[in-house]
């Protein structure tokens, strides 16, 4: 493919040999002379690459032999990776080995690979690939052109969107975990039967072994554009914004409730029943331990503004030092006091 | 279903119309007229509420045109689930592609769902269902009444009771994380084998996603009625007492030993060999650094007090102003020496 | 077994019966008469022992009628759980139910149970076992003498070395969490295709539903002897070096690069791009935020050298307090400003 071709494909302006021809995409340092490769900015070191072109935001000043400028490098980055490495289908058609259970209703081109289980009365949409290992349960809809990696398990009354990508492994509408404590008993814990549903909507991906639980009547919701990394949880009850993406060993408590577009960190945790509006940003590691009331970055546990928690961890690495100085000052206030007591005397 | 056979499945006192018909359950404020539902506490909105029944607490003061009283109203609230959402089984009997090695003891009315395996002399109790995916090793024991859902894993050795239930993709039995560093061979780790076994009690559940380790010899000891949640780490040779719930991305070291009824948040991490006493509460990220005396409620972590740690964060919050009265207490005391050499001279 | 056989088993000294039988391997203070155990230190209760052999440090004191010393006691411990307790073969050969693609190329010896899946093209070598259930997908290459429990999910292009084993649930080659967020389009994420692969070493263990992601175009990399506990993340394009352990909950963000020999805690989290030196120790529930310049232990989230942090803990602790003892110093001060200025009155 020569740039001619290559700057259509990403919507670029370019600035260099047109007929030069393209083998491959690769990371920036690494790309070689034949290669395409891209940068988001202009602080790189320039005089170190090798790549045979350069994709740059429209706005770069970067001077290179072959240049393709574009509004979104990182979109034309990811074009060039899908025209290079393209998705190979698992597998065509429904294999022998794959268990379609009676009123189970699979659309056109659907991939069913080895040892998947499609329960009664499951639909599942058009161009839909579903890796080996699969198990769907009973009455589950799973709209078109998804991608369902290997072993991922969806129970019964799970709705799935379009264009829906779950990594392997992951688990869709498990009990969520409900119990109450009996007074008449010692505290014994008894289950609270589980229900409800979960609802995902188009275009989400979820991360590998990630947990998105069932609620005990109503519906766990994740809208359109939802991203989880792997082993994420995301309990009962919860509604999660579009577009909100949720990094790796994060937690979502029961009923919470999450805006659009908010991002958070790894290992963050969400107390239940929480309110947290659009745009909000929550560092790796944050307890959002009550609702948080408009758009801000939060850290901490319990979360407090960013800058904040900035300053205050400042002082916490100091902290021995400080409680020094506090006991230099009482020191000091003694030997004021006793010198004025001796004065009066 | 009238409202007088309601009252009497879920024990309650009627006050109300014993003929009106229930149609299903529902939550507070989505329950319609012909709908049930329930409240714990008296200060709801009364005024928005269209369900046609109110389970209630016997103290309630609540006024309403159909009230039962209950004791509990959770667990009434749980049978009123089971009762219009019943459990269906995955599947009767043993399909043909489960695969039972010589020597496997399958109990009355089990169920083993599609591809699942069940190795040489594994025993399953009467009635429990084992779903599709799943995969059980050499000389397990599965009680009576169980529920594993799919793509459980549960290897060679491990014991679990009756009444048992282990959701989607949930490891028994793993191996420990058992190392040692040889000094000969710049510290290379190499493995310690894990050759012990893990034991779960009756009515015991387990999260999606969660892995309960073996132990290097001994046993790893799940007592009665523990629940624990998704993605959740049990370490080898932990002991956890009856009723004690782990809330999800908990992890368990190895060779602690916690007591009954206690209580864990999300993402609490629990040193090694610590030991728990009964009934203690531990909030959400706390990590338990060392054993506790008595029953308490801890934060923080190091874990202390939760009182303690409120608090400490009360101060952490502010810890650039107080910085900074120290700073000008310094200035103070300055002037105040000053002053004094001069005075003196 | 005899004493004579068992001390040239672990290359011990033996101080007590050669002819001496032994029976079978335990824990210290469980060990029977007819038992073997051992102990790393010498502060223990030796008068509860009932064990019939004690294996001990060449340089331990202890006085018992069967010692064998030897220069690592965990080593020889670790020798007789083999010899006491040997790894039984899932099953022996390629089982018919196991599906194998066109292309795939697999060893001699080697195991594929029920329902396993084994991509084209993939190469399986010499004595390995995969264990039922197990999803390796097109392309992949696993080396000899590998374990692979149950419900794997290997995904295509991955590379595993010699000795590696991987506990069940585990997902290798997920993709990455990659997305941009488009300027035009109100900042909805758009996947970045994940193309590269996971490379990992020899003598590797993987912990159960442990997740290790491919990158965008190069590669993620776990040198020899990398040990992850159960629920770890590893992201896309870290690299890990030689002998690290890695414990549970713990994640480490995109493009991290982790040295030799590094310990990490449990629940800890590695931000993305940092650097860690060698023979780092990295406390539980740390959160590194940035690179590390030297060989040191760090705890606390932003971490820090762990005596620092320590010292700042201790006064956490207390922090209450020295705000009280602030608010003194301030009343002493203004009520010696105050006397002054009476007394210049």
């Amino acid at each position: 493919m020569n740039l001619k071709d290559i700057s259509r494909l990403i919507e670029g302006e370019l600035k260099g040999d047109p007929g030069f021809e393209v083998a491959s995409v690769n990371s920036l340092y690494k790309a070689g002379a034949k290669e395409i490769t891209f940068s988001v900015k202009d602080d790189i070191k320039i005089e170190t690459l090798k790549a045979g072109v350069l994709v740059v935001n429209k706005k770069s000043r970067i001077v290179y032999p072959n240049l393709i400028y574009v509004r979104e490098p990182y979109l034309a980055f990811s074009r060039l990776l899908e025209y290079f490495f393209p998705h190979q289908r698992f597998n065509d058609g429904i294999v022998e080995s794959a268990h379609v259970a009676p009123g189970a209703v699979i659309g056109k081109d659907v991939s069913l690979g080895a040892f998947t289980y499609v329960g009664e009365n499951t639909e599942i949409g058009d161009n839909t690939e579903i890796h080996t290992g699969v198990k769907i349960y009973r009455n589950v809809k799973i709209g078109k052109n998804c991608l369902i990696y290997a072993n991922v398990v969806i129970r019964e009354d799970v709705e799935i969107g379009d264009h829906v990508i779950i990594q392997p492994g992951a688990v869709i509408g498990a009990d969520g975990f409900g119990f109450t404590r009996l007074q008449d008993n010692d505290g014994t814990p008894v289950k609270v039967p589980q229900k409800g549903k979960v609802i995902i909507g188009n275009h989400c991906e979820i991360g590998a072994n990630t947990c998105i639980d069932r609620s005990t009547i109503e519906e766990t919701v994740l809208k359109d554009y939802v991203k989880t990394d792997n082993l994420v949880q995301v309990g009962h009850n919860v509604k999660i914004g579009k577009g909100t993406a949720i990094s790796a060993l994060s937690g979502v408590s029961g009923s919470a409730e999450i805006g659009e577009n908010v991002i958070m960190g790894g290992q963050v945790g969400i107390a239940d029943h929480v309110r947290i509006p659009d745009g909000v940003m929550i560092a790796a590691k944050t307890g959002v331990s009550g609702s948080i009331k408009e758009k801000c970055t939060v850290a901490g546990y319990p979360h407090m503004d960013i800058r904040q928690w900035r300053r205050s961890i400042a002082v916490f690495r100091n902290l021995e030092s400080y409680a020094d100085r506090i006991k230099y000052l009482e020191t000091k206030i003694k030997e004021i006091e006793k010198q004025k007591e001796t004065e009066e005397k």
